[in-house]
C-alpha cells in the first residue's frame, strides 16, 4: 500500500514513516505544505533506514500529490490545520483512500494538559464532518509518544485505539497499525467514541509530568 | 488505619473492601445507607475470606458511623450519589480524614458509554465543592473493573490514577493503593487534571465491548 503522512515532517509523522518503512514494504509518502521540506525529510529518514542496513521507499510531496497518490492519507498535522488540509487535499480524495486522524485538541495550564475538543466533539468527527462523504475516515494513532515512536531502538509494546464508521477501513487501519512491531490496535467503536480516546492523549502527557522516569508513556490495555 | 467504603454493598466497593482486607492489616469498615444492607455484606466479605484462611475486620455500619469512624472514606456509591453522600457525612469528616473518589459520571447510547461529567468539570471536582474546606480530597480507584477487583483469584497488574490537591493525602491514599497487590498508583497532579483520569472509565467499558476477551479491562503506562 502506499501511505501517505500528510505534515510527515513533524514529530510523529516521522515516528510513524520511520516504523512503516522499517517494519513493512508500504511505500511512505512524506507531506508537507512545503515540498522542498518533504523531500528533505523523506532523504533523512531514508538515510537513517540506510545505516540500519534497510532500503525503503521513502519520497516527499506537497500535502496534495501525497494525498493524491495514496491509499491511506494520515493527518499528522497540529489539531487546528486538521480541517484547512483535509479540504486542501479533498478533490484528491476517494472512496478508496482512507483518512486516518491521530491529531486531538489540548490547553494547556499551569496545571496541566486538557482535553479540548472542538465543537463536534472530536477531532476524528471534525475530519468526518469536513472530508467527502464518500471518503471513509478512522481515529488511530492519538496515544504514541512521538519520541518513543521515531526511537527504532525501542520496543514499544503499546496499544493504539481505533474508532471508524467504516468497518472495512477500520480493519485496513487496524492491520497496518499491527505491521509495526510492538503496536497492537484495539476496536473502539465508531466516530461517536472518539473523545474518550483521544482524551488519553493529554492524561498520559500529565503522567509524564508527574511521575518520574516515566517520560513518552504509552498504554496498554488488558 | 481504618477505611470506609461508603456504598461498600456495591460492586467496586466489594472490590476494594476484600482486596484491602486479603492483601493488608487495616479494618475496613462497609457503608451504607442502610445499617443491616452494610452488615450483611461485611459479614458476607468475612466469610469469602475465612474460606481463604485470612482473618479480616471487615464491618458494617450506616455509612454517617463508617465515615465518622474512618481514617480513609471512599466514595463509592454512583456519581450522581456522589453529592448527597459527601453531605450527609460532612459534620463527621475533619482535616484528618481523606475523601477518597473513584465515581465516574457517563451516558450511555447505542454506540457506547460516553463521559459525562458535572458542572464542576469532574466528579472529584464536585466532591471537593461540596466536601468541608478542611478535608483533603483524592482522586482514584477510577479504572478497575469491578469484576476484577472482587475476584481474589485474578492477578490485578494495573494502574490506578491519582489527582489531588493536597500532597500528603495523595501520597497516603497512593500508598494504600499500593498495598493492594497487582496495583500501581500514578499521580497525575492536582484536581484539575481529574476529567482526563475520569473519561478512562468509559473508555475501558467501550474496549470490553468492542474487543473480544477484553472483559473487565484494566490499564497500564508505561
Amino acid at each position: 500500500m502506499r501511505i501517505a503522512l500528510l505534515g510527515g515532517t513533524g514529530d510523529i509523522g516521522e515516528g510513524l514513516a520511520l516504523r512503516w518503512a522499517h517494519d513493512t514494504d508500504h511505500d511512505v509518502l512524506i507531506g508537507s505544505r512545503d515540498p522542498e521540506k518533504a523531500r528533505d525529510s523523506a532523504t533523512a529518514y531514508v538515510e537513517e533506514l540506510e545505516e540500519r542496513g534497510i532500503e525503503a521507499s521513502v519520497k516527499g510531496f506537497v500535502n496534495e500529490m501525497a494525498a493524491d497518490r495514496a491509499d491511506i492519507v494520515v493527518l499528522a498535522v497540529p489539531p487546528y490545520h486538521v480541517g484547512d488540509t483535509v479540504e486542501s487535499v479533498a478533490e484528491k480524495l476517494d472512496a478508496d483512500t482512507i483518512l486516518v486522524s491521530p491529531a486531538v485538541g489540548m490547553k494547556g495550564d499551569e496545571d496541566g494538559l486538557h482535553y479540548h475538543p472542538p465543537g463536534t466533539g472530536s477531532v476524528t468527527a471534525l475530519v468526518a464532518q469536513r472530508a467527502p462523504e464518500e471518503v471513509p475516515v478512522v481515529g488511530a494513532f492519538h496515544n504514541l509518544a512521538a519520541a518513543k515512536l521515531s526511537n527504532l531502538d525501542v520496543d514499544l509494546g503499546v496499544d493504539t485505539l481505533l474508532v471508524s464508521d467504516d468497518a472495512d477501513a477500520k480493519a485496513t487501519v487496524g492491520r497496518l497499525a499491527e505491521e509495526i512491531d510492538g503496536i497492537r490496535a484495539l476496536d473502539v467503536g465508531p466516530i461517536a467514541n472518539a473523545a474518550e480516546v483521544e482524551s488519553v492523549t493529554p492524561l498520559v502527557i500529565n503522567i509524564a509530568r508527574y511521575n518520574d522516569e516515566m517520560r513518552d508513556v504509552g498504554v496498554r490495555f488488558h
